[in-house]
């Protein structure tokens, strides 16, 4: 255990972003000394210390767009698909790329606080390669991108301290294999992004990093606890990011900053090398999966992570190669309005109903009202799952006088340590539980034995929540809990005029209430996206990104 | 708890057996009323109680080819995938089949004591009900086929004690998975084949049905857990069984009894409903798998099964759909010689130098001398993993006042009671094993990348064991660590001449010793089948099947 005391910490933390950013700036310096100091007159969402988050713009999107050089924005707003092309045709360097997003990213690190460091070093080596290479490189599928991934992700030579302060000395002593996937196939890692203490929490707040805003209305939060991922890829200042999902951790971020995301089912991609607290607790897992603006480098960066035969790599990826789904007559669709345990607020149940009827106008769409199967089974499970030694892990990472934040706390208070035989009979619980969901999900069937393709459901009770409010797991917690893969979609805007609050509501239950009275204005979330989310059985990852090209057909 | 005496639920147990042969024998006459007494006289391996182990023949197979009726033979002895197409082909009927196999396993269950019960009215509506349906039942792939389930697989209606009596009133209110697979592709369960107490030994001695004996030797074991399947397919009273492996409870008994087994991946096929001690354990996962005498059912069976796509019935399952396997442009085998603990036994050598030899003189082959890795480990990480609870769960099914038998004592003693951190440490352990495993493994890779295709190994380091003394699990429980799927193939007989004991010999520590001195002369092992197994990568079960047909075209 560390013996300096957490504020000490928290500076060195500090200073990795604040050296990395130097660093950053000399060898990637703005072409016009003038971006410099508009740089440093953007108002910024990292504070004096980590407890101090600053005075972000109210909507740091608008200062991104308004303020980030054009001929930076003419390459990091062009859809990252044609992009690549234009990597891959010549007519743009790996290096002049990394540079733009460089730029972008440091603005964007500036107004809503999602890097935890910049990779100029190793990212400028990266692409120079690729360049060198151009007649070789050019062949690979992601060639020269720039990726983000969340900090907790290892990478060689740097500390991963996934959101506690306690482990900054523990340094990586090689690349995670995701990293090494993505280096192989012509990425290039560039930035390194928060993520919120013990990562169980929806939001994005540490004692490491201070607090990453959401770009579209900084009252809100980025979500979590792929918080950074969320944000940045939000902004456009990532193409493609990495993050990871127990609860909801790609997911919420996804919906909160109106990208799409993935989380895959468990063993489709590797990830078993990402730290966390609780590491060998194999009750309930961690996946991975990207977090993009541009569904369609979704699926290649998917499809080329299976491709890499990640199996040969990951002992606990399964061999599962990437394949071209097959629908029935119809694509046949379920819609989740409601889990049975908390009413959508108003801008998501507005969604649901827009994407409804969009799709009930297409032919080859078949309809079907999906009915939740006992959620509430799956808070029980997760609570005793999640941390099976009563959050005893977490707790000692506070050994260096580290606060606990507020939503961690909330997060393991009541967990208590487990016998063997309660883990026994909870797993017992959770595998019936599955065995229940599937017959359920199968009972709506069609008379030709067709089962459903997906089913569209809420990925969030609201949209974005405001700071410290982000409380119910609900709705993506329980697709880990019978581990099925989950697409998030973007849909809408929060609307001021459409999504009045519901007057006269009797709330069901503790948890509606809670999310009832959370949303009490639709200017307290003015501008703030509005994302669904589209489920599917285990292992059909590849169908519901067809499902999502039908969604974007009828969205964009 | 029950509190009735052990003993009187002995008697429970065994009545369920005698009961099971009365109502078979009533359903299923013998045609010739002399065939009766025949069976009267015969050897019994069943004594008068559970604790008296009768008195069987030496050679029970001897007995049995005599015994016999030859109009019985005459479709038991026929290949099973031949009984098959006749089936299909209407030239003998589903009901003519299970009734020619009924009287060979009521031949067998006196002779080796394989069988827990019979399925006389299940099995016979089954196959009157796929008769009465020719046309359309003759398409399914099974169609006909009687098969022999253990007895810790639920079936509907029965108890299922694994081994335990204080589970006699435990009633199954419904069919396992794979039972319900089975009879939706024609197959027939016909009877439930016995199981050690605790499930937890490479033998097959239980409180509930005495001592199942190896039909080529009756002073050896027919290995466990899945002895009863693997003496009645070895006997070939049986065409097709399926047993459940943790620690080798497939591929001992498949070796032990010179049939094909095959251990699957974890997740391959569905099991998760079995029942047994430590449900709910998920950290080492047990599996299922075939035993039978010929590699083609074996193939058909699996491919059956996954056909049936069991991840839409069994949540645990992998969506992996059967594939057929590609090699590069030779067949890359390793050869295990020794795991670097135990010296297998003379013919066991000798069967892994034979089989090189055959291998070396195929063009389309090539052969490495592939190097144990670090197999200790193995010891450890599943020294604690298999009994999380210390053995709690097992000792608790003592509570009827039934005896620890010596085997089960000896797998749990030492076991401890994990907290959740060691649990958490052990599963890191692991892990991490398995990682480097499998890199170890791909440092065999050739220059073209192309990784060993499969490595043939000892699945024990001796033929069957003589009673009570099959300890040394290291072979087969090894592959359950990394959790890599092994085909067990048949090789060849203890060979009096060419099997002497090795003279001056110096162990290299306590369980070489142990397994040295077991093997005191190959006349205590006469007539003993000796086996091998080919050891793959996760999910190459496909691949595995198409070395056997390579590895049988040069051994039969």
């Amino acid at each position: 255990m560390l013996t300096d005391d957490w504020k000490v910490l928290a500076v060195k933390a500090q200073n990795i972003y604040e050296d990395s950013l130097k660093l950053t700036l000399e060898l990637f310096p703005f072409d016009d000394p003038e971006t410099l100091k508009v740089f440093n007159g953007l108002p910024s969402a990292r504070g004096q210390s980590v407890t101090d988050f600053g005075s972000p713009a109210k909507f740091p999107i608008e200062e991104y767009l308004k303020k980030l050089p054009e001929n930076v924005k003419a390459v990091t707003e062009k859809e990252p698909i044609e992009l690549i092309r234009d990597l891959k045709a010549g007519k743009i360097t790996a290096v002049e790329v990394l540079k733009c997003y460089y730029h972008a990213a440091i603005f964007a690190s500036r107004l809503v606080n999602c890097v935890h460091e910049f990779l100029p070093v190793e990212s400028l080596e990266a692409a120079k390669k690729l360049d060198a290479d151009f007649s070789k490189s050019s062949q690979l599928p992601l060639f020269g991108l720039p990726v983000s991934i969340k900090e907790m992700i290892k990478f060689k030579g740097r500390p991963v301290t996934h959101g506690s302060l306690c482990y900054l000395d523990r340094i990586a002593d090689d690349h995670g294999d995701m990293v090494k996937i993505l280096y192989s196939n012509g990425a290039v890692p560039f930035v390194r992004t928060t993520n919120p203490q013990s990562l169980m929490m929806l939001e994005c707040e540490s004692l490491s990093h201070g607090r990453t805003v959401n770009p579209f209305n900084s009252d809100l939060t980025s979500g979590g606890s792929s918080g950074g991922e969320g944000a940045i890829n939000g902004i456009h200042a990532s193409p493609l990011g990495f993050g990871s999902d127990i609860g909801g951790s790609i997911r919420c971020p996804s919906a909160f900053n109106g990208i799409w995301g993935m989380r895959t089912t468990v063993g489709r991609l590797p990830c078993m090398d990402y730290y966390s607290c609780q590491r060998g607790s194999e009750s309930i897992l961690s996946v991975t999966g990207p977090l993009t603006r541009s569904l369609g480098l979704l699926e290649l960066s998917i499809k080329t992570i299976i491709d890499s035969k990640p199996w040969l790599i990951d002992p606990s990826t399964s061999a599962i190669e990437w394949k071209t789904p097959k629908f029935g007559k119809k694509i046949r669709i379920g819609i989740l309005s409601h889990d049975g345990i908390c009413t959508p607020q108003p801008p998501i149940a507005r969604a649901l109903k827009e994407v409804k009827e969009k799709l009930s106008k297409l032919p080859n769409v078949e309809l079907v009202e999906f009915k939740p199967y006992d959620h509430s089974r799956s808070f029980a499970i997760l609570g005793h799952l999640y941390f099976e030694d009563g959050g005893a892990d977490t707790r000692a990472t506070l050994g260096t006088g580290e606060p606990l934040l507020e939503q961690t706390k909330w997060a393991i208070e009541g967990a208590k340590e487990l016998t063997v035989h309660e883990i026994w009979k909870w797993n017992l619980e959770k595998q019936a539980y599955r065995k229940e969901y599937l017959q359920h999900w199968l009972s709506y069937n069609n008379d030709d034995g067709e089962e459903l393709d997906g089913v569209i459901a809420p990925v969030f009770a609201g949209p974005a929540a405001k700071h410290r409010t982000a409380k119910y797991w609900g709705y993506t917690a329980q697709w880990n809990c019978v581990d099925y893969p989950v697409l998030v979609f973007p849909v809408t805007k929060v609307d001021p005029e459409l999504d009045q609050p519901v007057k006269d509501y009797t709330p069901l239950n503790d948890h509606d209430k809670y999310n009832y009275e959370a949303y009490d204005s639709p200017e307290s979330f003015l501008n703030a996206p509005v994302n669904l989310g589209v489920v599917g059985l285990r292992n059909t990852e590849e169908k519901l990104i067809e499902i999502g090209k039908v969604l974007k057909s009828i969205l964009d």
